[in-house]
C-alpha cells in the first residue's frame, strides 16, 4: 500500500484536528526509543482521544493496510514502540486517552485509560486511600497501556505480582476494529480462552489496549526499608525464605546488589554513603509492610544478625532515608554505564535457582571471554536479575565490533544458560525489536509455532505493531 | 476418516497393553457425564501413562484425523468430557498420569500430573505442612488436568483465587504432538502471549494438559467457621466489605443462602439443624483464618450483631461442627433437586452488583413466567451464584416441554441480564457442550471471532475435544 496524502486525509477527517499531526518536530521525539538504540520513521502520529477514535483509525488502517505502532510513554527497553525505518507505519500515541474512568473503593479497583501515566495513577488512587502497588523507574513517563502490553514488573513485584496479576480486565480494539470489552472485573469467568490474558504482554501485536481495570490494595499501615550486608546470593535467598516464614506476605521488595555495584554508585553520585559500614560482598535492600513495621523489621534483622544470617543491617529511620536507600539501588544502571560499555540481560529463572545461576554464569562467562566482567543485580525475590557483561578495556572504536563478536557470543552463552535453567530471556522488558532474533533462536518449536499461529490468526493483515515480539517465518530476522 | 481396527491397533502398539481398552464395560461409565445429561460413544479409551504416551497418541490422532476427548474425573457440569454420540472420537483418560512429581517447600509449589485427584493433592501437600487452597464438592474425583482445563473455582476462591491464579505453569501436548514445556514457575516472564494462560480454561480444545505447577500456601494457623443470619444480599455484601476492612485477606470463603434453601436442606437431611435459631431471610457461611481465629471472628460477629449488621450469629466450636455447617451448604443442590425440576445457571457479575442482580432478576423472572420460583445462592464473595429457576407445578410428563419452552425463555432472560450487567454466563463450570449455543448467541462478535480464530489456528485439524467450548461458524449449534 502507499501511505499517500489521500489516505492521511482520511485519518485526519476521522480523528479531527487534534487527532493527527504530520509536524516533523512533534513527531521526532517519538521516532527514537528511550535507550537510543532504534530510530524509525513515520509520516504522521495519530492521537485518538476515545475508544471510538481508536476503532475508527484501526478500521482505516485495515482498509488501507497501514501498519500501526502503538506508543505510550515511549519507555520501552527493547524498541517495542519504535516504528520501522521505512516509514510505512503510523504511530498511534495513546497519550490523549488519559482519563481515570472510575475508582471503586469497595471493590478496590480502578479503570484507567491507556494513556494514564503510572505516577498519576499512584496519585489518583492514593487520594482514595488506596494504592496501585506496581512501580518502576520510568513511572513519570510509562503509561497504563504500555504497562499492560508489556506485562511490566519493577521493584515491587514480590508481594502483589507483575501486571498480569494486577490487571482484572482489558478493553482493546482488535485488528478488525471490533472492541474487546473486558473491563468487567469478574472474579470467576469460564468462557474459554482468556483474551485479557492474551493481550497482557502482547506488545500491541494483536490489538490496541485502550483501558484496563486494575487491582488496588490498601495503603500499607506502615512500611520500613532495610539494608543488609550478606555473604552471597545464596545467603540473601536464605534470608528471604527465613523472613517469609516469619512474616508471610509482608516483604514487599527484596533487591540484591553486589558490592562493586554499590561502590560504582557511591563513586558516581557525590555525597552518597552506603547505609552499612565496612565492606560487604553483597547487599540486600528490602521493604517490609506491617502494623509496626520499623520495630518488627528491626527485631527480625537483629535476630538475623545474631544468627550470622547477615553481616550488618540498617533500617531507614524516616521516608527521606528510605528514599536515599532506594536512590542507591535505582542508580546502579547509570553508575555502571559510566564504567564502560556492557551488554545487559533482563533474565529470570526459578527463584531458588537464581543464586547458583548468577555465580556460576558469571564465572563461566568470565572464563570463556577473558577480560569481561559479568555480574547480576536486582529482583532476587522474583528470580529476576539484570545480568551485565562489561566489555574488556578497549579503544572506543572497537566496541561496536566487540558487541557483534565476542560480546554477542557471551550474550548467547548467558541466554543458553537461562534456557537450560528453565528461565526466560526476557523477564520484564519484553521482546520488542531487540530480542526477536534471540527468541527465534532459543525458543522451543511449540512456543514459536504458537506465537506465530496466534499472531497470524488474530492479525491476518499484519497491521499491528509489525516487526515486534513474534518472529514470523516470513521475516528475515537479523541477529 | 474411518476409525477402523487397523488404526486402533496402531494406538494399541504405541501405548502398550495397559494403554488402551475396547472393553465395553470399562468404557461405559466414561460415556455419560456426571449429571447424566449427555451420553456419547467411543470405540476405545486411551490411557497414557507418560508425557511420551500422550505425544504418541496425539501424533497418531493427527495422522488419522481421530478426534480426542480428554477426560479426568468425569465430573464436568457441562458435558465437557463426554464424547460425541457418533463414535468418531476416542476418550483419553488421564487417570494413569497421577504422579506428584515434586513438592518444593521453599518455593511453595507442587508439580502434579493431570490425573492427580484433588483430594490426593490436598493430602500430599498437607504432609509437607502446606496446602493447595482450592476445593470443591467433587474433590474425590476431579483431577488436576480437569481443574486446570476448566479454570475451576469452588467455595474457597475468595482469598486465593480460581485455578487461573493458582497455576504457575502448564505442561501440555499441542495438537501437532509437540510439547509446551511450561512447568518452570517463573515469577517474571515477558516472552509474549502466555500459553499457560491460554490452556487454563481451554477445556482441552487446543491441547492436552499433562501436568501443572501449582501454588501452595501455608496451612492456616487457625480457622474458624461462622454462620450469620442477615436481612438481604445487600446486607450480606455490606458485612463482607466491613469484615474485609478489619481483617484484610483473612476471609477464606463467604457463601450466601436464602432461608428457603436452608429449609429445604433441613427437610431433606434428617437430624440436621440450622446453626442459628429463629427465621432469618438470608444466611451467610464464612471461613475466617488467623492466629486466633475463633476469638477474632467471635469478636467481629459480636460487634456486627450489636451494630445491627446481622440478625444472629453462631461460630463452630470444633471441626465437626464446622463440617456440619458446611454440610448444610453443600447439600443445597441435592435438596433443591428433590423439590422438583429446575434450571440451574452458574453465573457471575461484578461482586458489588450481585445483590441487586439476584433480587431484581428473581423478581423479573417470576413476573415474566408466572408460577416459577427463582433464586440464587452461593459464592457471594466471588460475585458468583448458582441461580435456579424452578418449574411451576406440573405433571412430570410436561417438564421436558417446559424446559424447551418457557423454561428456556426464562433461562435466556437470566443470561441476557447477566450480559447486561457485564457478567459471565459461565462462572466456574465452563462451556462444554451445554452452553455452547448460549455462548454463540450471547457473546459479542469480538469474543466469538477470537475464540474461533485461536481454535482454528492452534487445532487446524479439529481433533481436540471437538464440539466443546468454541461455537465454530461451521457448526450447527442446536439450542
Amino acid at each position: 500500500m502507499t501511505l499517500n496524502s489521500a489516505v492521511l486525509d482520511e485519518f485526519a477527517a476521522a480523528l479531527g484536528p487534534k487527532g493527527l499531526t504530520t509536524d516533523a518536530e512533534a513527531i521526532a521525539p517519538l521516532l527514537t526509543d528511550w535507550r537510543g538504540l532504534y530510530t524509525g520513521a513515520a509520516k504522521a502520529v495519530l492521537m485518538p482521544a476515545s475508544l471510538a477514535d481508536v476503532q475508527a483509525l484501526v478500521r482505516l488502517a485495515a482498509k488501507h493496510r497501514v501498519p500501526l505502532v502503538p506508543q505510550g510513554g515511549n519507555t520501552s527497553m527493547v524498541g517495542g514502540a519504535t516504528p520501522p525505518p521505512d516509514g510505512s507505519a503510523l504511530i498511534v500515541s495513546m497519550r490523549r486517552m488519559a482519563a481515570i474512568r472510575a475508582i471503586d473503593r469497595s471493590a478496590r479497583t480502578v479503570i484507567a485509560e491507556a494513556g494514564v501515566i503510572l505516577e498519576m495513577l499512584h496519585e489518583a488512587t492514593a487520594a482514595h486511600g488506596l494504592r496501585f502497588p506496581l512501580t518502576l523507574g520510568a513511572k513519570g513517563s510509562a503509561t497504563v497501556g504500555g504497562l499492560v502490553s508489556t506485562n511490566a514488573g519493577g521493584t515491587q513485584v514480590l508481594r502483589f505480582g507483575t501486571m498480569r496479576k494486577l490487571v482484572l480486565g482489558v478493553e482493546a480494539v482488535l485488528p478488525d476494529g471490533s472492541v474487546h470489552a473486558g473491563l468487567s472485573a469478574l472474579k470467576k469467568d469460564t468462557r474459554g480462552y482468556d483474551l485479557d490474558q492474551l493481550l497482557i504482554g502482547a506488545e500491541g501485536t494483536i490489538g490496541i489496549v485502550t483501558a484496563a481495570t486494575l487491582r488496588l490494595v490498601p495503603q500499607p499501615v506502615d512500611l520500613a526499608t532495610g539494608w543488609c550486608g550478606v555473604e552471597s546470593p545464596q545467603s540473601a535467598l536464605a534470608l528471604l525464605r527465613w523472613l517469609e516464614l516469619r512474616s508471610d506476605a509482608a516483604i514487599e521488595s527484596f533487591e540484591l546488589m553486589p558490592d562493586h555495584s554499590i561502590a560504582a554508585v557511591l563513586n558516581h553520585l557525590p555525597g552518597t554513603r552506603c547505609p552499612v559500614d565496612g565492606r560487604h560482598r553483597w547487599h540486600v535492600l528490602l521493604d517490609y509492610a506491617g502494623p509496626d513495621a520499623q520495630a518488627e523489621l528491626s527485631a527480625l534483622l537483629g535476630t538475623a544478625l545474631g544468627d550470622g544470617r547477615i553481616t550488618d543491617a540498617a533500617i531507614a529511620s524516616n521516608v527521606a532515608q528510605s528514599q536515599a536507600f532506594w536512590r542507591l539501588r535505582d542508580s546502579i544502571s547509570a553508575a555502571e554505564r559510566a564504567l564502560g560499555p556492557a551488554i545487559q540481560h533482563d533474565i529470570s529463572v526459578p527463584v531458588d535457582a537464581m543464586p547458583d545461576f548468577m555465580i556460576d554464569t558469571a564465572a563461566a562467562v568470565e572464563v570463556a571471554y577473558p577480560g569481561v566482567e559479568a555480574s547480576g543485580y536486582g529482583h532476587l525475590g522474583d528470580g529476576n536479575v539484570h545480568f551485565h557483561v562489561r566489555a574488556p578495556a578497549m579503544p572506543d572504536g572497537d566496541v561496536a565490533q566487540w558487541r557483534k563478536g565476542a560480546g554477542y557470543a557471551a550474550s548467547m552463552m548467558v541466554y543458553q544458560r537461562v534456557v537450560a535453567a528453565g528461565g526466560s530471556i526476557s523477564a520484564e522488558h519484553g521482546i520488542g525489536q531487540m530480542k526477536r532474533a534471540a527468541l527465534a533462536q532459543l525458543s522451543d518449536p511449540a512456543r514459536l509455532m504458537t506465537l506465530r499461529a496466534i499472531k497470524t490468526a488474530l492479525d491476518p493483515l499484519g497491521i499491528m505493531n509489525p516487526g515486534k515480539l513474534v518472529p514470523l517465518a516470513s521475516d528475515t530476522v537479523a541477529q
